[in-house]
Order: C-alpha cells, then sequence, then structure tokens
C-alpha cells in the first residue's frame, strides 16, 4: 500500500480514472459482448438490452478512450458498426477479475 | 470467451453484480483509504473528500454488502467509526489490476 500521503493521492486518482473510464453499469458489459465480434448499433442495443439513448452515449465515450472504434456503412438505410480496439485488450485481465469476483459475491450472498 | 447465449447471460451478470457492490466513483476509493485502519465517519469524509449525504450513502450500501463495519462509540458527542471486514480484502485483486490499468491508461493518454 503506498506510504506517503502524496502516493496515496495518486493511488486514488488512477483508480479513480479507471473507474471514470470503465465504470458505470453498460461499458464493461459492451466490450465483453463485443469480444465476440462487431455489431452493428441496433444489434448491440438488443443484445445488451440498453436503450439507444444511453447506448450512444456510453459508445461515444468508450470511442473517446479509443476502446471501440465506429465505422459508417454505405448501406441503406446507412448503418453504423462498431468494433473493439486492440487497445481494449488491456481490459481482459479487469473484465476476467470481475467476474471471478462477481461469481464469489453470489455464492456468498445466496449463503 | 463463455461459449452458449447462456454463459454469456451469465457472464454479463455477474459483471455487472460486481460493477453494482464496488461500481461508482468512490466505493473503491474509501476501501483503498480505510485498508491503512479504521477512521471516524468525518475523518473519511475530509480524507475522501466527500460530502456526508454521499458519504453515508455509500457506507450504507458497503455494509449491506459486508464490505465494512460500523461501529457507535460511547463518546460526547457519539462518534461513528468504519472498519473493513476481512471479505473485503477478496477485493484486493480487483484494486491492484484497476490501479495498473489506470497508471497505463494515463500514460497512454498523455501520449
Amino acid at each position: 500500500m503506498p506510504a506517503t500521503d502524496r502516493e496515496c493521492k495518486i493511488a486514488m486518482l488512477t483508480l479513480q480514472d479507471t473507474l471514470h473510464v470503465v465504470g458505470g453499469k453498460w461499458k464493461l458489459v459492451l466490450i465483453s459482448i463485443l469480444r465476440a465480434g462487431k455489431l452493428k448499433f441496433r444489434e448491440l442495443s438488443r443484445e445488451a438490452g440498453i436503450s439507444s439513448r444511453i447506448l450512444s452515449k456510453e459508445l461515444k465515450e468508450m470511442e473517446m478512450n479509443g476502446l471501440v472504434t465506429r465505422t459508417v456503412c454505405d448501406t441503406n438505410p446507412i448503418t453504423v458498426e462498431y468494433e473493439l480496439t486492440p487497445y481494449s485488450d488491456t481490459l481482459s485481465e479487469l473484465i476476467t477479475v470481475m467476474h471471478a469476483w462477481g461469481k464469489q459475491h453470489r455464492e456468498k450472498i445466496k449463503g
């Protein structure tokens, strides 16, 4: 655990950075879904069960943080496709650890 | 990565469980702070820089999930002390992985 006050403050900031980028109810769920391959906006909305309004906000933030790419497809009507970036792989360990914790927490709560 | 649809749904649920219990801006920060030892409510509010209203909501949820204990101290005026439970140790790996990801994300963004 960091010793000095300054180190503690930095540790808190980096933790909040992660929570800011991947926290909230949906981002890691969207990443989990997209790991199976790119999807169109509507497909993603249906698969995750999120409204278009919330989904577009989440995807915009994920795009800003370099986790997904957005491709406009020349279809009629125009469709937009989302795909994970290689950088999103850096979240694999975090998703795995979160899965494991959620699973054991469920078992503890069931008792 | 889980194969069947059902496994995928369960994987999403356990991920959301973790996000529900430790997501949000403050819970993991509070756990990080309390790892240095128990603190009174006011001390915690000052150390984390959170309002009493938000802090008491976060601590109530953490208490419900078995992450902290709340002790009323027979002082004048009465004070309330918060301490991590042994169960909160199960979050150590998650906090470490989040620290590491936040740190590398900061470096990437600074470019």
